[in-house]
């Protein structure tokens, strides 16, 4: 059969599960550049710029504190031309330079220290593998933690291949000493980026039946090239706002073939995405820029969400005046009551020294440290504004009279661009991942239909539990008594499906 | 058609929306006395004890802070065999003294200032009056900020009648300001409770068409006496989460006649009731009780949800060492990512100076400041401990070595026994009630069916958004582009009702 | 020799230390009623008013909590015409009600519960009495927390004699509990108040050789009376601001017959009575009269010392919005650095909610919670203001907008008026006090000379470590290689005396 | 006359103010090599270690950030053999590069932006010039922030030449913009160092009268090369702990020949060098370092000073649980107040994720933020702990059971080495200097002996008002009523000078 020419006909077009061809939905337009969602975009015109998009739109890019440690060598052949093998005399894996493998085990090491559920999951394989007969395919940040999560897949039975999801991120180092079955290295070109993808999922002799993807890149390649292959694969498991957005997409169109699980929403990773990452990066992110002292310094934060919550809480400790604005009356009073002045943008924008923008900026409520929401930023852009760049990463903004405002990271995410995400952090996702890989992979037939999940409440509480034992934190059991007295199951969930939060 | 009288049956029946007699589901049977949910529980058999239960369940009684003004009047008649006009002449209600009027008016405009919503709700009520014919029967605390709504539908265009919720919260004085239609006084018998309750609902020439009703007597009574009144009736706006409980029992059971409107979860009335509520009242209810320095002092929280979370954020803020427990690990996490040591009660008992308790009792998630779940209080009544009565609502427990612990309330509800409910955590609840009364009074046909609902997002924003000017806050507004680019509706509701709030 | 009549001359006048007479130094003039300090005033001119002044002006009182125990009974008696005997056939007292003693008691032990550190001297006392032959006159508030520190004195070896410092202050059950040398009850005249000092200066066979003083009156009688008995006196220990005023002014006047221990300028004791206890009594006091909320209130604290910095650190962390003012730049610094916007009071006084001043009014830094620099009581006091009574000890000022401010206390101190002082607090300075009162015993001849000294470094360091068992603390001690290092002893001092403090 | 060779006499000595010698006093030993306060050693014997040491004794070094700006160019001749001339034509310099000059002016001009209060001095002395006549010599850190100084001290009328206190620290490029009369590169030699200082000391036709010092070492070579120039010098500000400590050793052995400034104790210094900067470097060297995150880690803060209070409440504010150690019980107390729990170091030392000592070295109470305590330190070097270098300035020790503690910097400095110090402190230093140097070369004879001065308590008041405005923040002014009821003077100051501060 021959596949239609998607550009052929001006529009774009789908591959169904059966192989059918049928018009792809309109998706809603967005006008920026790096927030395009265009699943149907032709591999081949995705260049740099949409590639690089991925960098702050996955919610846990390690790629600033990754930049310390990958050395720009000199060596400018590329991996596609090397002959490499491991010490094991595999070949099978395409990275830099296998040459970097201990500096790369030293990395993993370290992280695994900070990812104590992922190593409890190991322990609890001695027994039991979970994901015997599991083949992953996955494409993701290839950080020491991903290897760690990689690893610990492994050790619960599953076999894995393995690409980037974005051509900047990789750590050369912990790409070589995962080498087996990875295929990514820092600075891949495009043709690159999707020739990876291909080697992991299109070779001899294996039939991936678990698709682990950030940013839906993975998932859209298959539907393109090889869809048939979903008749073999038993879920999508799926980290990023962006690929959650796609398989949603899907879905209402009745075009997702198999079960998704959408991990990105989870209660745990969100607070820990937002809440608790971002109250601490907007200090590091603001210091490691600019070296500002907080103290007494005035700060509006556009947006209280989850990640404004976390700003605003972290610079009021810091002793920085704190102004807030919002468009939602709910988040609006609860700025109140946590004793920030409600003010417009406009009001104070002349005599604030930080402005901090946590607003959403797509339909499922992305909520990020950025600085870029348009209308704004174009309001900065202005002939009576002069734009002076002081440092990477860091512009001052000039007023006629003086006043000057430090813009950071142009737009781009501060949190990922100008700060760490902390490895604890991160192992909250990888073992949410790790979960959801289980969950879909074990799930008794019919239990999940062609549609996209959110993790059971249930399995929510158990990523939150592997990782209290890092706090010495003691969880109180209930009592046959009291849990009966509550009507609760004692192994959770603890809360009803029918609680209705309270936070927003 | 004969009535069965569920006495003699043995068990217990209800009457069907239609007359017809059902047998009643067996409701979940629970333990303790001053909890009870039995909804059919003969009217003749409800002392002092189960009525008073009234008190620690409606979670914005304002009994303590209500008692200091009430005088225990040496005046022994029955405000039943009084004689009383108002001032206009009128004679129709029954309360304690008439010429407590002025009193309670005065009280009535100290309230009135800090019920900014309500106020608002009026102004606009000059040009339309939403509740134009509206009868409405409620049945609450009867107290200065009742008053401000009582007198806030009557400017929208109802009718009121009222009796009060619990035998013991009613202001005299501010019953004496409104008088008519008014059936109740501070110390009624059980008798005289539901007398009060008939008087508003059994009247010539009056058939009320709106209930509402804080615990549900109301309701019940109307079920009982009158089931032929609910064909008139557009709805019943229920508040106390016992009231809220039985109506899920009696949709569950088919047996809800008409729409009801659950105001106790509405996002805005729960932060305010938990969180914001109980960060202040855990200081005020400690301090008025035992003076206690807070620095230093070490005290546990057991519970980390929104109450637990207010309260162990204020102690904190304060100078004490607070210790956590939790028996749901998201929440256990969120207290470690708080700064709270995560312990089990038997680790830390001996050690600390406080023990807070802010568990839920039920299982529709009662957060509450109490000290009372039960298995514990009973722990600590073995020979082993002393204790000593040191003030009112003030005990100290006694261990063998002379360490002690401070006992508040006797396992009452703190916030409500030992310290006062502000006035505009109750602004909330009532602007909740009001816009709950004008929805369903309002509501097209068929946009409510006999079942249970969640005040509309978009009017828990508008609940919020009123009570904004009262801190000078601005809130934003999108622009027309920015309201396009994130696909929200500029008036809101900004939140998809597909989101997932991350907050436990 | 005949002494002078101060009335007669005109002017004020001094009997030295011999006997001879002075004229007094002009002291400086204060013009607001109750903060006067002539120390000369005679005794029968002191009426209800200047007496009542010590309430205010002592930093200690416990007067609105003791409110609440002590019955102003029926007992019409003047107990000065009462006979009354104690449990142990004694009969040199005078006061209320001996059958109080129980109740009394009962007070005396729950103080004792709160005040580890006179606990602890007691202790220590069963091996040595240091203030064996202590012959010792008092003059303080009579209150259970002074009671623990009497008794104390009595197990170090001392003989005491005491009288009430205020005529309203004593707490009749405690003084019926001590009986033995007190003289003192709740609702004195003025003869009643210097016939009770007198009572325990003059009697036969009774010469005190030291004094513990709270305001001066006691000092003064036997200055004005019996100058010579200073012959035979060791020290006097001080605790007011304004009775460390006067010796202040005796000591320059070069008129100071014997040493005298100010105690109220103890780092130990400055912090808790300021920064600590404010901190909470803020709360409590706004809560207990006005049951506001916190969250979102807009609150100015004109001032920002160490009572400041408490009050405004204490609301921040209730979600209020503080402002500060200050004239001092250096505070002003901190307050800039600690998050709040530095402002003068017009420019906020119609946007906030609440204003708190906080500001020095004695040339001796008394630093206060108060509401009366006068200059800004008397702004608000014009035609274009509106004041209302809404409650005891609360007013609202209302301008023409309809804006209003709540004034609490007209102008006396919110912390002391309408809060109370945690048992914890009074227990240092009652440490504080006795220790005074031993060192200056027990001084070898020389180390004191006739003027005002402050509790050694070492000592206050003493008063705080005998609090930190309260906390369970656990303090480091140097090793002999460490202290070496560092060049300190092991036992403290710890700070050198040429240390200069940052703190302001 | 014939100079004394120190060495030869076997012991050290020191020249007196009128040229005589005399035996040096022995300083007390100090054991570890890095904190040698040997003032008398001789200049060539100054390796690379004991100068480094400046690095971590001067209070605001700014080398780390330095470090990023500052090339390690390939060009290897040295500045001694160069030939170099500004844009002026002038070759009185030594320094890298002269062609740095403009991006050295960039960054100064950044620097200016945050050094508000030198910018006013300089718009001021518009019209007066207060060091008119003044030749100043200074020998400090040579940065962006010491460039606003200089150029600050040449606005106000005065003469300057320059030399680096330390061999790193010079920022070339600042030095290059700088040039006329500046001799200072990164990367001097011992034999350099001292070559620079005396090129600025020793020039004909210039005769220093006033000195700008930071670590003694410029005052030191004047005392043994020059000590006749001293008869025309009116005074030396000395900013660093160690330059202070070798001042006062000189004052008490008679040695002194002019005032002296220490401006490293005024209050506002102090507060910001420790207090406010530390509260924002712990978390930016923490996180610099080791990206952690600090929710819910469990920290251990060795210390209670103004660092150790710092330290603490910003990683209280982050969610970490902080315990603290302390050797003095008032500031246990303090400790405990502020709802730390109070610790022996061995009792959490095996459970806690952090250590942060942050205790005093000195006699002088240099508190810092160092971890190598000696004895700690050293009891970490055993057998049983494994040392795991993870990062550069990241070590893990390791405890047999794995459970291991991150020590950085290996007993440098974490506030030096790992992050940096904002402009704004820097600032407050900056015009600390200026004005002290202003206050010596202006004070009428007689008003300063040969002793060491603190900066009079109205220039500390008047450093902390010039950096007010840029908080937009507005002082009170006292009224003249207001000034005379308080007694104080309408300008300050505003703290009495038998003041006793509560801080510790």
């Amino acid at each position: 059969m021959k596949r239609p020419d998607p550009q052929q006909n001006g529009g774009e077009a789908f591959v169904n599960c059966d192989g059918t061809v049928a018009e792809a939905p309109r998706l809603k337009k967005i006008q920026f550049a790096d927030q395009k969602l265009e699943f149907n975009k032709r591999p081949t015109k995705i260049g740099r710029r949409s590639l690089s998009r991925s960098i702050s739109q996955s919610s846990t890019d390690s790629y600033s504190s990754a930049a310390s440690y990958t050395d720009s060598s000199d060596d400018e052949t590329s991996p596609r031309d090397k002959q490499q093998k491991n010490s094991k005399g595999n070949a099978d894996f395409c990275i830099k330079n296998i040459k970097q493998a201990d500096f790369g085990r030293r990395e993993i090491e370290i992280a695994e220290q900070e990812m104590p559920a992922l190593m409890a999951l190991r322990k609890r394989a001695q027994g039991e593998k979970p994901l015997a007969g599991a083949k992953i395919v996955g494409c993701t940040h290839i950080t020491a933690q991903t290897a760690v999560l990689m690893e610990t897949l492994s050790a619960l039975g599953a076999q894995c291949r393995w690409a980037a999801c974005n051509i900047y991120s990789t750590q050369n180092e912990v790409a070589a000493a995962l080498a087996e079955g990875v295929f990514a290295w820092k600075g891949e070109s495009e043709d690159d980026f999707w020739w990876c993808i291909d080697r992991c999922v299109n070779v001899e002799g294996w039939q991936p039946n678990m698709i682990l993807d950030d940013g839906g890149d993975l998932t859209h390649w298959i539907y393109k090239k090889y869809p048939n292959m979903f008749k073999k694969i038993k879920g999508i498991v799926e980290e990023s706002v962006t690929g959650v957005h796609r398989l949603y997409q899907l879905s209402k169109a009745g075009k997702l073939c198999v079960p998704a699980m959408n991990v990105n929403d989870s209660v745990t990773k969100q607070k820990f995405d937002n809440l608790y990452c971002c109250r601490e990066s907007i200090l590091d992110g603001l210091k490691r820029t600019t070296d500002v002292m907080f103290g007494g310094k005035q700060v509006v934060v556009c947006g209280y969400g989850e990640v404004g919550k976390g700003c605003s809480a972290a610079l009021k400790a810091m002793g920085s005046i704190v102004y807030v604005t919002e468009i939602d009356p709910i988040c609006a009073l609860q700025a109140c009551m946590d004793g920030f002045r409600l003010v417009k943008l406009n009001e104070v924008i002349r005599q604030v020294d930080i402005v901090i923008t946590c607003t959403g900026i797509l339909e499922s409520k992305c909520l990020k440290v950025d600085i870029h929401l348009p209308p704004f930023q174009a309001s900065l852009r202005t002939p009576e504004l002069t734009w002076e760049r002081v440092r990477s990463q860091v512009d001052h903004v000039i007023w006629p009279d003086g006043k000057r405002i430090v813009l950071l990271a142009e737009g781009r995410l501060l949190n990922l661009s100008c700060s760490t995400v902390p490895t604890f952090v991160l192992s909250i996702t990888a073992t949410t991942q790790a979960l959801a890989l289980i969950e879909l992979y074990n799930a008794p037939e019919g239990r999940y239909k062609q549609d996209v999940y959110l993790l059971p409440k249930k399995m929510d509480e158990y990523v939150a539990s592997l990782h209290l034992p890092t706090f010495d934190a003691h969880l109180t059991e209930l009592s046959d008594e009291q849990a009966k007295y509550l009507g609760l199951n004692k192994n959770g969930p603890f809360k009803p499906n029918y609680y209705r939060s309270a936070s927003a």
